[in-house]
């Protein structure tokens, strides 16, 4: 039944994709890598943002324990590791946001979520090497991680807040401690992060999902209600939503209790409906629940990574259930998304579409994008259509 | 020749646009101003940000000192300047970001152009009432201003950058000292920023534009060359320069020394031909001198106080040189200005439109649009058109 879609998606990922990033992103100069590429992979800009450093170093070392394993994946990885390692960790183990090309921190540890993907790549690195400092540095980071989340204020003394102001708990912080708890479980061997994960799936489960509007909220107030009142307590993100679907899926099927099976795919479901372009097809960037006037310029853009993520919420959700809805949805987006996001004449992936689907920049990586959701997605997607082949 | 327009432009301001802030924006309950409106002038939320805060006080002191003049024009801009003074302002005579419906700072005094809104709203307010409490806070905000700008972190402990990073001047900073010395020396009857206002003029013209590309940059490096191996560093924004320029000819046009008058009309020129959509008209919002990628997703957009400003400059221009180039490209952004951006429904215009000209958002305020540049447009336009009828 996938017979077409997996050789279409794994010839991308082994002919497209992983070359484009080999060829294009290292710095064999400074260490570390390139993440503005053009469309034709030249740098445009050679600041090294940590979460798009952090990310190749994952996804390489993923690869290298795959079935498409390359030395030299490892060798790319473990370069980086080591530049980002020593040069991009502050003194209290938290990650700078950015550094420069020659590796000096420029901007600075507000954001919490460089700690998030330290962690995933240094996990990734131990289950290829099993070498004891990724181990460490991948506790580390989780550690750091967790307890930033749990202060209340990730930001720390960058936090621009006063105390007056209405504060939120966040659906990304707690979707990547369920991937993360995973991450650290298949990539380090533990089950330390076993409650964190579960006690993050309960919480997006119980508190950021809403029946009378059918969606689940991007910031619900600290008391678990929700606030219709502000952009802020209004917003979605559907593709956020079906990435934590998708890990809350993955999530399951690693620990073995999947109660909450039916209440993820009805989130799935529904979030397609509410955030799918009747109009122009694709999915949202950000909306208003009550449709109101969204704070961000770019909420009815079409970005590659929702897409991206759609497209493995779909096929988890049809693997697991096997219901036709999903494998319809699948379908669908894999036509808009094939047809508008590959770039024919360069390779790899345009980023940004307008609403119509038309790109808005030529780039193929940049401060958001870089070797993660497109390889990610084309990777789960053939594992997930050829479990489901046998 | 303007009779048309100058009809079209005072009916707008009379008879749209001062209206829907009037009977929209006021919180009668707290006091401040509601500036998020949506289309129809209902409120989606109730945070009070400071730019758009003392941009309501500023626009409605000049109207009460002008030929629109009415009593309760003072009464709403007194009412704000009270509201705001009382609780926006920290301990160091500095103004936070936002406050919450009830004069509760939630947002930290990070930004500095609150600072500057606040000099500019209370000098119009000493403008129309002489009263010496007007007077003393804008002088305490301007110089508040120009002190955290000399001090080359405006932002404070909340500055995210780090030593290493790459420092630029930036262009708004500038641009802003030689309004607000313009407008102390209206509003407060003062020479004391004429030299600051005169030094900023000679240095956006001296340092920021760029003969080789015919730009004027947004950031500058520190030594006063150019950037171009960065994102930042390449970034142009049309309106800024539009809006920055029209500053300059109406504070020569002020001090009477008009000496680098054509290097001004030369600028105009250039960022209008730059600016210019070729393919669907209007002006773009941000971009990057080589053409390479922007960083901003919103970059393709049109607003309109980039357009708004765009006018104002083109008939300054004409005003000051006779010539017909400027007048034609005022006509030109006019004709794509008017059937754009107003509302014929509910009055007001909207704020963001996409490469097309298709409103993304159905707003008439927000966190960035107030009752500013599209009253202040209108009011200039139609009082340099008159000038010229004479």
């Amino acid at each position: 039944m996938f017979k077409e879609f997996i050789a279409r998606y794994e010839n991308a990922l082994v002919n497209d994709v992983i070359p484009f990033w080999e060829k294009h992103c290292i710095d064999h100069q400074y260490g570390g890598y390139f993440t503005s590429l053009d469309r034709d992979g030249s740098v445009y800009d050679s600041t090294k943002y940590m979460w798009m450093q952090w990310r190749i170093v994952y996804m390489f070392g993923e690869f290298y324990a795959s079935e498409y394993k390359k030395d030299n994946y490892l060798e790319i990885a473990r370069d980086g590791f080591d530049f980002l390692y020593n040069k991009g960790r502050a003194s209290d183990g938290s990650y700078y946001f950015a550094l420069n090309r020659a590796g000096e921190p420029v901007i600075s540890q507000y954001n919490v979520f460089s700690d998030c993907f330290a962690a995933m790549g240094a996990a990734e690195m131990f289950r290829a090497t099993r070498e004891e400092k990724y181990y460490n540095a991948a506790r580390e980071a989780m550690d750091s991680y967790l307890k930033r989340i749990a202060s209340g204020n990730p930001a720390g003394v960058w936090n621009k807040s006063m105390p007056a102001r209405q504060s939120y708990l966040a659906l990304g912080h707690y979707m990547m401690i369920a991937n993360l708890a995973l991450v650290m479980k298949r990539g380090l061997g533990i089950s330390d992060y076993d409650r964190d994960g579960a006690a993050a799936l309960d919480l997006v489960l119980d508190k950021f999902w809403n029946e009378e509007h059918q969606v689940v909220f991007e910031n619900i107030l600290l008391d678990g209600t929700f606030d219709l009142e502000s952009c802020q307590g209004r917003m979605l993100n559907p593709g956020h939503v079906l990435e934590a679907m998708w890990f809350m899926l993955d999530y399951m099927q690693e620990s073995g209790n999947d109660s909450r099976r039916e209440e993820v795919l009805k989130i799935i479901e529904a979030t397609l409906k509410f955030g799918w372009d009747k109009e122009y097809g694709g999915i949202f960037y950000f909306m208003d629940v009550l449709g109101k006037p969204h704070l961000e310029l770019q909420h009815d853009m079409k970005l590659w990574w929702v897409h991206n993520e759609a497209i493995i919420a779909c096929l988890y959700a049809y693997k697991v259930s096997g219901r036709k809805e999903f494998l319809d949805w699948f379908k669908k987006l894999d036509d808009w998304t094939w047809s508008h996001f590959p770039d024919p004449e360069y390779g790899e992936w345009f980023a940004y579409l307008n609403r119509r689907g038309e790109p808005t920049h030529m780039l193929k990586g940049g401060k958001w994008k870089t070797f993660f959701h497109l390889p990610r997605c084309l990777y789960m997607s053939v594992k997930l259509m050829k479990e489901m082949q046998q």
